[in-house]
């Protein structure tokens, strides 16, 4: 059913060279989930030490490997990570949870450690048993052949109905010690095919124990991970986990306990910019997508009254057809705004796209340009700003255009 | 812009009789707003004792014609109503007050009555000042003509992106007396192509208080109108209203005072009919519709959480375009159920494609039959239902599919 659809134009022109990550190995391979021809199977293995983190999907109908990292996210400790694609072990009852448990022990075998130290992650089609005896021997393969590269691979291996690999790194200085941050994501729609879904996992050899990655964590991913929306639909498996190896303290690295520890700004910072980098490359794959649009949202009461705002303006079928059409239609926002229930009044309101201002005050601008405003929705990335006039609340979400294509490939018209 | 389309496939086969309802006489116009060779303008005249009761959108950023009506609501009393296709005079600040103001004027001067009884409803391009000068002599002109019938014409009057004229007629009985209930509908996109929103009006010729007639519109409204969905956007200027000349009154029906007044029961289910059929008449009609969605919800928590459920899954457009394709993709369902937000359990949870169990306690139905399933979703009715087994909330909502016309439709490419 996954069909081979051409490289999104908005991706990425480059992709960075990713340096290795002491502490992390990792294999992929052909395990034969559903896929032929493609490795479908990520496994990595972290040194003892390695403390993870983890934020989940909001479903109240979560996937069993989601249920599992819960579970296992109170002892802290990783040593081996399992991500394959072609089948998300969701909706599969009691038979998903043997699949998990069967998983695990045979990555615990594999890479020396307890099934509790074992990470998990599945995604493709929901509702069909995993055959987790496909693992046996595989990661065993897998563990003997770990190396610290190349980082393109793991990021191909989770792919569904990605049209490109998304990897991103960045470094931090933790007291005057440098550290790596690499990490890798996979999207395309929410939810797609059948198969798809947000996964994203990020590793760093910076000393920081769990309590503080989770910390960081979660604070990072409101304004990335939860900004981005590409249909407005949840996935039952949505994951994002960072490891930390803590080799860097061989290197001089003090461990850090503490997620506000002012030795961690730099960190945080980069952090943050690496987990913005992977959530716009998420919606730059979004399935169909033409254009890639940042909502602006500013004046809000407060922030997270601007972010509700800004994701009905992105979550809109109206505004994105608008886009995919290029058709600066204004008119469309509005409406967008007004349906999403926060404090708004119409006679504050002003409305930018780009740099052009194309209502204000309750009305249309006067000064407006149509033709520059057609020329400048021509281009590949719009920005949508929305002034409100009523606070200092701001929020920016991303998203991208909605295009026959979205609905060709999630019609998936039998024949 | 408005292109013309062909008649939904899932239109109504038939226009029903409407009979005269005694205390209104209107005429349709061509005023000139937007349209060439087409009316776009419905004058209605009520007769002194009318009252009237009005739900509008929820939108934050509503129309002027909206905050008028609002406003006028409080004397309860109605004696014409001007609705104009074309223009929705929405987020045109001062403008649209003065429209709004002035139209009233030409209006009572034609109907003989204060500007305080007179209802304004407009759909059509937002953002656009709407010249009501054009209304000059249009109104005197269809207050000479008004007349009972035919009421094809004031739902031809008021279309914009529709395919088809929306009317609807029942008949009840208010303590032996029989009265009749007459409507009009409108809507294809919550907001289309840059014009349309839902606009529906009801006329009796029943006694009864405004206050009343609003209990009455209230209740009748979550389970209709509240229950249909297209694409989740919610117009500026969705507006019902409800009118009762009382001129049944003359043939013995009692005036009745209060909402609950048990001699009102069958007027109130006939009220909840109409409005239900006109509500599903705007669902297939929606933009780009090739099959009309049910989506029954059960054994949730409680009404309110069935129903927030029912519309995850009616607005989720994997699920959308799954029934487009003709594929019984339950797993989007489930992935509906959990991004609601409300109480479910995952291995409770059943779900059916019209008779079919395709899921069950937590997985696929082993018995369900493949082929069976894809030549019930070749049909153009198609039934979702979802038994959440956690305890006797229910609602049913209606939608259509979303096919890649309702991208180009909306998309309104730009040549």
């Amino acid at each position: 059913m996954a069909k081979a659809s051409p490289v999104s134009p908005l991706a990425p022109k480059s992709i960075p060279a990713m340096p290795a990550v002491e502490g992390v190995r990792f294999a992929t391979a052909e395990a034969g989930i559903r896929y032929r021809g493609r490795t479908d199977v990520l496994f990595a293995l972290f040194d003892e030490g390695t403390t993870a983190a983890g934020v989940f999907t909001r479903s109240k109908c979560p996937s069993a490997p989601v249920d599992w990292c819960r579970a296992n996210l109170a002892g802290g400790r990783a040593r081996a990570l399992v991500v394959n694609s072609g089948n998300a072990n969701a909706f599969t009852g009691m038979k998903g949870r043997q699949a998990v448990e069967l998983t695990a022990a045979i990555a615990a075998r594999a890479a020396g450690c307890r099934p509790d130290e074992v990470f998990l992650a599945s995604t493709g089609v929901i509702g069909e048993p995993l055959d987790a005896t496909k693992f046996e021997g595989v990661l065993e393969n897998c563990a003997a052949r770990a190396a610290a590269g190349p980082w393109i691979e793991p990021a191909r291996a989770i792919m569904t109905t990605d049209t490109f690999p998304k990897v991103a790194t960045r470094t931090a200085e933790i007291a005057g010690v440098p550290v790596t941050i690499n990490g890798i994501a996979k999207g395309a729609g929410m939810i797609a095919p059948d198969m798809a879904t947000m996964l994203s996992f990020v590793v760093t050899d910076a000393p920081i124990a769990a309590g503080a990655l989770q910390g960081l964590l979660a604070r990072g991913v409101e304004t990335t991970f939860n900004a981005i929306t590409v249909d407005s639909d949840t996935s039952t498996s949505d994951t994002l986990m960072l490891f930390a190896t803590g080799k860097a303290a061989a290197r001089g690295a003090p461990a850090v306990a503490e997620a506000g520890d002012p030795r961690l700004g730099g960190f945080a910072e980069a952090l943050h910019d690496l987990l913005r980098d992977l959530a716009q490359q998420v919606a730059r794959d979004g399935e169909g997508a033409s254009k890639f649009i940042e909502v602006r949202v500013e004046g809000a009461v407060d922030d997270a009254s601007a972010k509700r705002i800004a994701l009905s303006i992105a979550n809109s079928p109206l505004v994105k057809t608008a886009v995919a059409g290029e058709d600066a239609n204004w008119g469309r926002v509005v409406m967008a705004v007004g349906k999403a229930g926060e404090p708004a009044e119409r006679d504050r309101l002003a409305i930018w796209f780009g740099d052009i201002r194309v209502a204000v005050d309750g009305a249309r601008d006067a000064a407006y340009d149509e033709a520059a405003t057609s020329a400048y929705m021509k281009g590949q990335e719009i920005v949508i700003r929305v002034a409100l006039g009523l606070g200092t609340g701001r929020a920016t979400v991303w998203t991208c255009d909605l295009t026959k294509e979205y609905v060709a490939i999630n019609g998936d018209y039998r024949s």
